[in-house]
C-alpha cells in the first residue's frame, strides 16, 4: 500500500499563534521539504495575503525534484460566476500544477457562515472544481468539517463530495476541521466516502490529542493521503504531527512512503522548522524531541547496558535521533556507568567512586541542584569525588555594592578578590545588573592570567527559586550557559543567596572552561 | 460505566527530562490533585531516593478525602524472601492504603534485565501481591512491558498476570511501557487480559504520539482503571495526558469519573503543575493551552461572530479554558471593561482612562511585566493613571552590600532611607540573601509609623529570567505574594536588575496593603 503525504506546514501550520513566516522562511522550509521527499508541499492561499503571492512566484525558481507545489483556495463566492472570482483567478495565476479547494459539507456552515442555500453550495463545489481541471489542474478537494457535517447531516456531506467527485477531483480529503472528533467517527466516515470515490484523504487537527491516532485510523480504513504538518504546528492545538505519521505509518505498519530513505533525516527536519519558526522544540516531541529517548530512572539505565530494546520502541538512530541517560537523584550507579565516558572516568574509577559519586549527586540534589542541563558541574564534581579537580584559580573575596538612588538610577559594582597560584588580583567592576557585575569583575581578575578565557560568552543564564512559600528566605538554583565556539557548558549554582548561587555557577563554568582548554591550566 | 483515574504524575511524571520536585513541590501537587477528585494518587517510591520516604512521611498529615494514595515498587528481589527485601519493607512503611507493585511480563526482560529464570519471575510476582494483600493493602500490579511481552511471547505474558490474579491484587495495569505500541495491539491485549482478571487498567506512554488514543481503545474494550499524568509529563516523551484523557472520557464518551464536577477546573490544574514543575506549559496543548481555543485565521473569527460551535469541538468554559480571538486593540479596552469593577474603576474612568490604562499596559507588557498573578500591581497602575494613587511613602535610597568570605560566610547588608510625609527614616538590616535583607530594612522602617504592616507576610517568591539569551544582563521578572489573613496581594516587578526588580514587587505590595487597609493611609 502507498500513501501520499501531503504537507501544509506553509499554510495551515503558519495559523498557529506565535508562527509568523517571511516569504524567505517559507521558500527555506518548502525546500527541506522537498529533498525530504513530501509528495504534496501546500505553499499558501495566494490572494488570501500578498505574502502567499510573493511566495508562490518565488517559488517558480525551486527545483520540486519529485514533490508537486498545491495552492490552497476557497470554493467560488456564493454570489460571483467561476471566471469572475479573484480567488480563483489567483489560483490559476500562481502556476501551482495542484490546486486545493475546500469547500463545505457542514449544512449549519453553509447557511451560517456563508450565508447560503444548501444548494448553491453543491454548485459552487462542482463548478470550480469543474473550472479548474479544465485549466488542467489536478484538483485536491478538501472537505471542511466533514465529520460533523457527516454526524449532523449524512446525506448532505455525502452529496458534496459527490458532486466533486462527479466535477473530477483527483482526490477528497475529509477534514476533521474542528480536531474532536474519535476515531470510530473516522473510520465511519472515510468507509462511507470510499463508496464515493477511490481517492480519499484525512486532515486531522489535534483539539482532543487524537490527530495521529485519527489520520493513522483513517489509513487503516482506505485512506491513501495525508494531510498534516511538520511538528503539528497548525491552528489552535495543532495539525496532525507529520514527524510521528511518517515513523509509524513507515517503521510500525509496513505502509510505503517515497520518503523512506529519508527517515533518518526526520529529527533534523523537525528541529530546522522549529528553528525557522522561532519556536522552542518541544523536547518531550515523539520520535524527533531531545527527550524522546532520555534515559532517567536508575532501573532503565541498567537494562540498558544491557539490551538496547529493553527500553526503547525503536532504535533512535532510524529517525536520525540520539539515546541520552541522565544523572539524577533518580539514578543509580547504572546511569554513571553509561555515562562513564563523558565524565571523564574510566570503568577501574567508577567500580571505585561510583557509590560515593552517586550519594554525592543524591545528596546536592535534595540541596536544590540539578545537574540535568548542568553537565559541566557535574563533570567537575565527578573529578573532585575522584581526586583529580584541578583549581586555576580560587576566590578569596567577594563583595557586591548595589544601590538604587532617589532618581532611579541603580549601580551594581562588585569587588573580587582572586588568587591563581602566589599571585593575588585585587580588581573590580560595574555592571548591568548585580550578576553582571560580578561577571565582570571575575573575567577582568582572571583574563590577566588567562587570556585564552575572552573565547568564553555567557550566553543563558536561569534562575529558579525552589521553596517558594520561604518568600524571600528562599533557596535558589541558577543555571548557567556558557559558549566557547562549538561547546556548550551548562553549570549550576544554589544557595539561598542569588548572589552566592549565581557566583557558584559561574565559577563552574570559568574552571570547566580552563581545564578543558589544552595547555591553559597544567 | 465508570473509570478510575490513577494519576503519576509524582513518579512516572517525574521521569521526565527537565523535572526535578522536592518534597514540597510533591506535597503541593498532591493537594491540588486531591481536590481536583483523583481516584489515585501515586506519590513515589519509598526507599528509591530519600525524597520519596520523606514524602510518606509528611503526605500522612494530608486529609485525602476521596482519594487513595498509592505508594510504587517492584517485586521482591530475584534473590530475597519477601520478609527480607528492604524495598518490600518500605512499602509497608510508607503506610499508603495502596500499593503498585510492578512486575515483568517480558520474557527478554526477566532474563537479560532481571537476570533470573521465567519460573522464578512468576514466584516473584505471586509471593509479593500475596505478601501485601496479607498485610491488608489494596494491590495495583502495573504488569511492565505487557504489550512487548504478550507480542514475543503471550503464554508467558498471560501468565504472569494469572499470578498476580491468583494471588488476590484487585487491579492489573496493562503497561504500554516503551511506548511503541498501536490501538490495535492495545484493544488485543485487553481483551485477553480480561479473560483473567474483571480489573484491567491501562497504563501508555506517548512514544508514538499514541498515548490518549491508547488509553480510550483500552477502556473501549473493557478497561475500567487509566493510568496517567497532568499534562502527559513523563519519561522520555511522556505519559498519557490526563489532561486531554479526562474531557474525552467526559464529555465525548459519556463516562462516569468521580472529578465530574470538577472539570472547570481542569486548565488551572494543568497550569499549576506546569508552573511547581518550573516547565513552560505548552501552549499549543489540547484542551487547557493558552492558544487551545485561540482563533487566528479571518475565516475563522468572523464565523465565531456567528456561531461559536463553527470552529470549536467543545465550548472551552467546560474545561476552564477561554476563547482568544487573536486581532485588535479593541479586545484590550472590552478586557478591561470588562474587569473595571475588580480594578476599583468606574464605567465613567473606564471611558475617560481607558486607552490611556490599555496603553499604558501594553507598553509595560513588552518590558516584561506580567499582569496575570498581579492584579494588586495592576491595579495600582490603574491607579496611577486615574490620577487616584496615594503614596504611603517613598523610598529615598537604598543600597545592599553582600560580601563572600573567603571561609564561605556570606553577608547580606540592607540600608534603606525612607520617606514618610516629612519624616525620614534611615536603618538597616542583614538577611538571609540579599532581597530578604532588603524585606526586613524596609518593614524596619515602616514599621515605626505603619505598625499594622507586621500583619502582612510575605508567602511566596518568583523569579523569572525573560530574555535567557541576554546571559547576566537579561531581564528578570520577579513576582511576589503576601498575605495579610484572608486575602493574598500579588505584585510584580521587573529589571535587569535583579534587587530592583525585587524592591519595585515588594514595595508594590506594601503600598497595595497601606492603601487598602482601612484608616492605616489617610
Amino acid at each position: 500500500m502507498k500513501i501520499y503525504l501531503y504537507d501544509t506546514t506553509l499554510r495551515d501550520g503558519a495559523q498557529a499563534e506565535g508562527i509568523n513566516y517571511t516569504v524567505s522562511d517559507k521558500l527555506k522550509i518548502a525546500k527541506k521539504l522537498i529533498s525530504f521527499g513530501i509528495d504534496y508541499l501546500e505553499g499558501g492561499w495566494p490572494g488570501a495575503n500578498p505574502k502567499d503571492l510573493e511566495f508562490f512566484q518565488e517559488a517558480k525558481k525551486l527545483d520540486f525534484a519529485n514533490t508537486k507545489l498545491c495552492a490552497f483556495g476557497s470554493t467560488r463566492h456564493p454570489k460571483l460566476l467561476v471566471k469572475d472570482d479573484p480567488n480563483l483567478f489567483n489560483l490559476i495565476k500562481s502556476e501551482a500544477p495542484v490546486v486545493t479547494i475546500f469547500g463545505k459539507t457542514w449544512d449549519l456552515h453553509v447557511e451560517i457562515a456563508l450565508e447560503t442555500t444548501l444548494e448553491n453550495n453543491l454548485l459552487m463545489v462542482y463548478e470550480t472544481v469543474a473550472f479548474l481541471k479544465e485549466a488542467g489542474r489536478e484538483v485536491v478537494f478538501d472537505a471542511e468539517h466533514f465529520f460533523d457535517g457527516y454526524k449532523n447531516n449524512p446525506e448532505y456531506a455525502l452529496k458534496v463530495i459527490e458532486k466533486a467527485f462527479a466535477a473530477g477531483a483527483d482526490f477528497i480529503v475529509l477534514c476533521d476541521t474542528n480536531g474532536g472528533s474519535l476515531p470510530d467517527q473516522i473510520r465511519a466516515g472515510v468507509i462511507e466516502a470510499l463508496k464515493i470515490h477511490p481517492q480519499i484523504g484525512i486532515h486531522a487537527h489535534n483539539d482532543a490529542e487524537l490527530a495521529v491516532a485519527n489520520s493513522l485510523e483513517a489509513i487503516k480504513a482506505g485512506a491513501v493521503m495525508v494531510q498534516g504538518t511538520v511538528n503539528g504546528y497548525g491552528e489552535r492545538c495543532g495539525n496532525a504531527n507529520l514527524c510521528s505519521i511518517i515513523p509509524n505509518l513507515s517503521l510500525k505498519m509496513g505502509v510505503e512512503l517515497n520518503c523512506r530513505q529519508n527517515l533518518p533525516y526526520l529529527t533534523r527536519l523537525s528541529r530546522y522548522v522549529a528553528e525557522i519558526a522561532n519556536l522552542h522544540p518541544n523536547p518531550y516531541q515523539p520520535y524527533t524531541g531531545q527527550s524522546a529517548f532520555t534515559h532517567k530512572g536508575g532501573v532503565h539505565a541498567s537494562a540498558l547496558l544491557k539490551d538496547k530494546g529493553t527500553y526503547e520502541h525503536i532504535s533512535p538512530e532510524l529517525v536520525g535521533n540520539h539515546r541520552k541517560v541522565s544523572i539524577s537523584d533518580q539514578a543509580g550507579v547504572s546511569n554513571l556507568l553509561y555515562n562513564s565516558e563523558s565524565l571523564g572516568l574510566s570503568a577501574e574509577e567508577v567500580k571505585v567512586f561510583g557509590r560515593e559519586l552517586v550519594a554525592a549527586v543524591k545528596e546536592m540534589e535534595h540541596q536544590g541542584y540539578q545537574f540535568e542541563g548542568a553537565e559541566a558541574s557535574l563533570e567537575l564534581l565527578a573529578r573532585k569525588v575522584t581526586g583529580k579537580l584541578l583549581e586555576p584559580f580560587k576566590i578569596a573575596n567577594s563583595k557586591l555594592i548595589i544601590e538604587i538612588k532617589e532618581d532611579g538610577r541603580v549601580l551594581s559594582e562588585a569587588v573580587v578578590k582572586v588568587r591563581v597560584g602566589d599571585t593575588t588580583i585585587h580588581t573590580a567592576s560595574d555592571g548591568n545588573g548585580p550578576v553582571n557585575a560580578l561577571d565582570n569583575a571575575l573575567r577582568k581578575a582572571l583574563l590577566e592570567i588567562y587570556p585564552d578565557l575572552s573565547q568564553l560568552k555567557l550566553t543563558d543564564y536561569k534562575v529558579r527559586v525552589l521553596n517558594e512559600k520561604a518568600g524571600t528566605e528562599a533557596v535558589v538554583r541558577v543555571l548557567i550557559e556558557s559558549s566557547a565556539g562549538e561547546k556548550n557548558i551548562n553549570t549550576v549554582g544554589v544557595s539561598t543567596n542569588i548572589i552566592e548561587a549565581s557566583l557558584k555557577a559561574l565559577t563552574d563554568s570559568l574552571i570547566y572552561f580552563l581545564i578543558n582548554k589544552e595547555g591553559t591550566v597544567s
